[in-house]
């Protein structure tokens, strides 16, 4: 894609210009050239021959000039007209404000398939439609009709709602937060985040990315684009905020942008495996893009709280260790240094609390102190208004210590009026701060997080995929095929077989060695247990009794069923941990994983864990982390252990098997019996569903 | 207590008044005078005529006139002497500044105590120590060394951390929040917040009540106080935020105030028990007074979302639904309203989009329709600032609405900068206003909770308590005194008793009616098993020849064991839900209980809740509404029910028992067989110890 020419243009026409003040052609017009935009810039509106200064064209082909990019603001229907002369006069770009699109149903999804289909014909790059468009405020270009320009800075700012876009510019203004790129997507028919991704991990002037989506259409694409993002060396985060959490809230987000929704916990699956950080709210995503432009990340979680204040003291540390960080006492040689340098410490404690009359000095040992000691990450700074405190003074004295040291600082000066002055400084000093201390607490540890998710490098890929030439029938996979499939892809089920005389049953079972239970074999019968079809316990000495009995029952009670045989599976009688294994085949996330604790609990508790293939050793041991289980697996009050990596080697043989075998819409492994001190698990039920 | 002394005196004294400019008793001296208070004031400083204008005089006995209340800034080993001095003159009421009491430890305790003696002795009514004051707007009057005085409205605010106390004050500024008190309690030694809750609750001028604290001394008091405050057609809520979550923020808190914290989850039972509202942050502390103050209580949680911004509307949605509140979807005749005025609405959803370029003309109808229909209790409103936006208009409008209705609107005006002229109208016209639409959601959603809450009248007590006079012996209660003990106070024990021959073995095993199992009964032995001194299905052929056995098995084991007969317990066959019940006694909270899913989930899950004795018959079943478990109770998956009120009762006679028998320091239940289908549930092993 050319994104040069989106955000870079050496000249731009504007489709549906306007002299109708307050109007979107109007506005786009006076945004473009009422700021210090170095490009050429034309008008096309055929009623007129200027607007706001600005020459105007009947059409684009009339301009006879090399345009790089195209702003199309007129009638939805008339809008494939304009990007047809626009390929015809050679423009590579276009940014489609015009609405009228996916977002009304009806006709105005057929326009967007055939906009996408000229787009991808042309090999365009083309931002929207329905969309406020772009912003590059360090080439002062307002290509949008967002009513103000941001400021320059480190972060740039996806959308998929335009909206939020003029909301987030004016937060940005009180936040001190500039941007490098200000991108509202709107349908994302032919760029989406994904593309801008990409596009990011390249751009040097961007360093954080913030982006609020309501919906991935490419998962797969989404997965490798944002982990290329926030893994390596160059690693940038990603602080995303994806609406339609709740039932209600996907309903919203149908009729707002057409946006599909899908699952959420697949969606929280997606953004863990692919190091995305989602917040829950706006203010977090501006509090935390704040804290990565103004800090380096953290060594560790280890984290000094510096307060005049007690009570805010404790309230930051709460927070702090909710966000994942740890609030450790100090060590002695850091102790004996502040009993020294700071006189009103007498008791060291972390939090370090300096007292209500707490001067620059006690504020800038303090810092000083903390900053030097290797047990320490990072720093939380308070400050309270109280009588006598020099705020400005103070604020001035962080900025100082910041520039010495490597480690994050994030600071809440509380209040919103007298600590004003010392919050400016502070800003001006690139130092994040907060407007209030439990914001800080949950941007450092998002800090704290991303520094882990970054030095990772764990996306090693399956083996490679051998599509089956075989599929399975529609329907549910005979049980002893499907046990004997997991068996071939050395997936540890129990000794089982396929009998159909009492001879054979009574050399299988002496091949498998111990009781079996006994199950018939009838494309036609469903629910064994009903007619007979199910015998437990079946040892060497009564098999071949059991069989001619089980048949003779069987055909009793369902005289019309075919009878193929009888199951024979080893019955497991060692005590072990249950697991639920299963995997499902998701119209927008594909292959899915899933992974819990077996048993009744599972319907109680729903500790249950959710991954998205491709999924990599490190994917699948985060996914077992998020199980209240996990605590079983190490030696739980004095118990066994249990191996992880058995477990992580048996969700990948199901991925793959998942992959070869496109046929199968579901896959249940329930139970699987882990076994402890590294015995083998053994999957005593497995159910294969195919469409 | 005499809190009209402290809040309305008509003279007060400053002991320790200073000149020194920047000191707390200049301070002090300054802010009593420099604001529009009309009582008297008098300054006391041996070596000072006149301080900023105010006369000053040797000691308190030379004022020679009478005096309401005294405020003390000395050094902490001479304040009691001032106490004394102020107890001969007839001074009822005392504000202590000084520090050097508890939270220094050592003689600071000691100073503490003595204190408290010599106030009580004199039933004097004392603020602090180490404290900043308080603060009463509407009477003018800024008794606290804070630097600003806060406006006047409808919230008091109480603090154990007065460093909070000014920050509290700077945020109230740009937060349009006016307060009736305010309160920076410190120590506590002599009023805390229970005191002040009582007051509150017939304070007038009181419409909320906000708090921050780090420990709770006395908790049955707070119950009764908190709950009587927040119940009732004169029902004022309580936002509390309580520090000390967690570990490092207990620790934290101990070298603060020296509060001792407690358990947290403890914490959780008492404010849910009480009404209170507990809040986690300062923000949220805030949005939510605010919203209390400018609404009346919703009659249910049925939310509309007003918004000019689709994207902004689902996070709201979101939010609102974690909050507990519904977006439902609106009624045929609303939609019909709303598409027959709002002529840019085809479809009818909520969030009501109204679009980018929405009028004051769109949000007025809109919000005039949910207004007026039945199935919606209250408005979120949002507007992100876009193009042309009539951002003041809409402020006006919706003040205007607010006029006309009864039901709660909410409102978030997106950005902070050119929104600000809109934001300002609607705090003007007393509209709840919040920086982030998710503020506005959660806000809402305390409101709704607390409308429920107001309503409901629960206090109902236990029974009379007959203490015990036969007291166990410390130790752990014999199984069978244990289970005895529970049937007598009507518990539904397994039919068990205790024989000491093989014949009365037989006799029992017969009355019992169904197999048992058979436990040895000494003093002397902890593991009856490893000595061989359980059996299980002992049926009445068996009885006696088993006892024999058991007998002589045991001896030969344990040959010094005194051996005093057998225990023979039904055994339950049936299948039920394993419950817990616990019950001990905590140094803070007295006689705490805990209700769980039993069996080995316990432990991986903690599917636990907790209640605080006394406790009612609602507050049990908000407990069991805590469990994930719950979902068992009533016909999961198909199966059968099962009876709650059937819990209560067991719970509410655990209560009864540990209340009458003292000695007892915990007892355990575990496990208790809950039957389906209103059978009586059979609690199977309960341990007790004393202590």
């Amino acid at each position: 894609m050319n994104f040069d020419a989106i955000f870079y243009p050496k000249s731009v026409a504007i489709v549906g210009a306007s002299r109708e003040i307050g109007s979107v052609g109007n506005t786009l017009v006076k945004n473009m050239v009422s700021g210090k935009f170095t490009g050429e810039v034309y008008c096309v509106n055929p009623h007129a021959t200027e607007i706001e200064g600005i020459p105007c064209f009947p059409n684009l082909t009339a301009i006879g000039k090399p345009i790089a990019c195209v702003i199309i603001a007129v009638k939805a229907p008339i809008v494939a007209s304009i990007i047809k002369e626009a390929h015809a006069c050679g423009i590579p770009a276009a940014i489609i404000i015009s609405a009228g699109f996916k977002e009304e149903g009806g006709e105005g999804i057929q326009r967007e398939n055939e906009l996408i289909q000229l787009v991808k014909e042309y090999d365009m790059t083309v931002i929207g439609p329905n969309c406020l468009g772009i912003l590059n405020p360090p080439y002062a270009m307002n290509a949008s009709f967002a009513p103000d320009m941001p400021s320059v800075g480190g972060a740039a700012f996806v959308s998929q709602s335009g909206a939020l876009c003029t909301a987030v510019i004016d937060y940005a203004k009180h936040l001190n937060l500039g941007f490098s790129k200000f991108v509202s997507i709107g349908n994302k028919a032919c760029v989406n985040e994904v593309d801008l991704f990409t596009y990011f991990a390249q751009d040097d002037a961007t360093r954080v990315v913030m982006a609020y989506i309501e919906d991935v259409e490419h998962t797969d694409r989404f997965l490798e684009a944002a982990y290329k993002l926030t893994h390596g060396a160059n690693a940038k985060p990603v602080l995303l905020l994806k609406s339609g959490k709740t039932d209600a809230g996907k309903r919203a987000s149908v009729s707002h942008t057409g946006a599909l929704g899908g699952n959420n916990i697949y969606y929280d699956a997606l953004f863990r495996q692919s190091g995305v950080l989602r917040v829950d709210t706006i203010p977090e995503l501006f509090t935390a893009a704040s804290a990565f432009l103004y800090n380096k990340l953290p060594e560790g979680n280890r984290t000094a709280v510096v307060t005049n204040a007690g009570g805010p003291g404790i309230l930051v540390t709460d927070a702090a260790v909710d966000s994942g960080l740890s609030v450790p006492t100090l060590t002695t040689t850091t102790c004996s240094l502040l009993t020294k340098t700071v006189s009103t410490i007498t008791h060291c404690n972390n939090p370090i609390d300096l007292l209500g009359d707490a001067t620059t000095d006690r504020y800038e040992k303090a810092l000083t102190a903390v900053c030097a000691d290797d047990a320490i990450d990072a720093m939380l700074v308070l400050l309270t208004p109280q009588g006598g405190t020099p705020i400005t003074e103070i604020a001035k004295s962080i900025v100082e210590v910041k520039k010495t040291t490597d480690k994050p600082i994030i600071v809440s000066f509380m209040g919103q009026y007298r600590v004003l002055p010392g919050v400016d400084i502070l800003k001006k000093g690139n130092v994040a701060v907060c407007d209030y201390p439990e914001d800080a607490a949950k941007a450092l540890g998002l800090l704290a997080k991303f520094a882990k998710i970054a030095k990772e490098n764990h996306r090693e890929i399956h083996g490679p995929i051998i599509p089956t030439t075989q599929p399975f029938q529609t329907g549910f996979v005979p049980e002893y095929q499907a046990l004997k499939l997991l068996g071939e892809y050395g997936l540890p089920v129990v000794k089982s077989g396929f009998v159909t005389s009492p001879s054979d049953a009574k050399t299988l079972i002496r091949m498998i060695g111990v009781p079996c239970a006994m199950k018939i074999v009838s494309p036609d019968i469903t629910h064994k247990s009903d007619v007979g079809g199910v015998l437990l316990d079946v040892t060497e000495n009564i098999v071949e009794q059991s069989y001619k009995n089980m048949m003779q029952t069987v055909q009793k009670n369902a005289p019309h069923a075919k009878l193929e045989g009888v199951l024979l599976a080893e019955m497991v009688k060692e005590k072990g941990i249950e697991l639920i294994i299963g995997a499902a085949r998701d119209p927008v996330f594909g292959v899915v994983i899933m992974v819990g604790f077996g048993g009744v609990t599972v319907e109680v508790f729903n500790d249950i864990a959710f991954g998205i293939s491709p999924i990599s050793q490190k994917d699948t041991l985060d996914m077992l982390n998020e199980l209240h289980m996990k605590k079983l697996f190490d030696h739980f009050r004095g118990g066994p252990e249990y191996d992880r990596l058995s477990i992580v080697h048996m969700i990948q043989k199901v991925e793959q098997l998942m992959l070869e075998h496109q046929e199968i819409s579901e896959l249940d492994i329930n139970p699987c019996i882990l076994m402890p001190d590294g015995k083998n698990a053994k999957i005593v039920d497995v159910r294969i569903a195919v469409k």
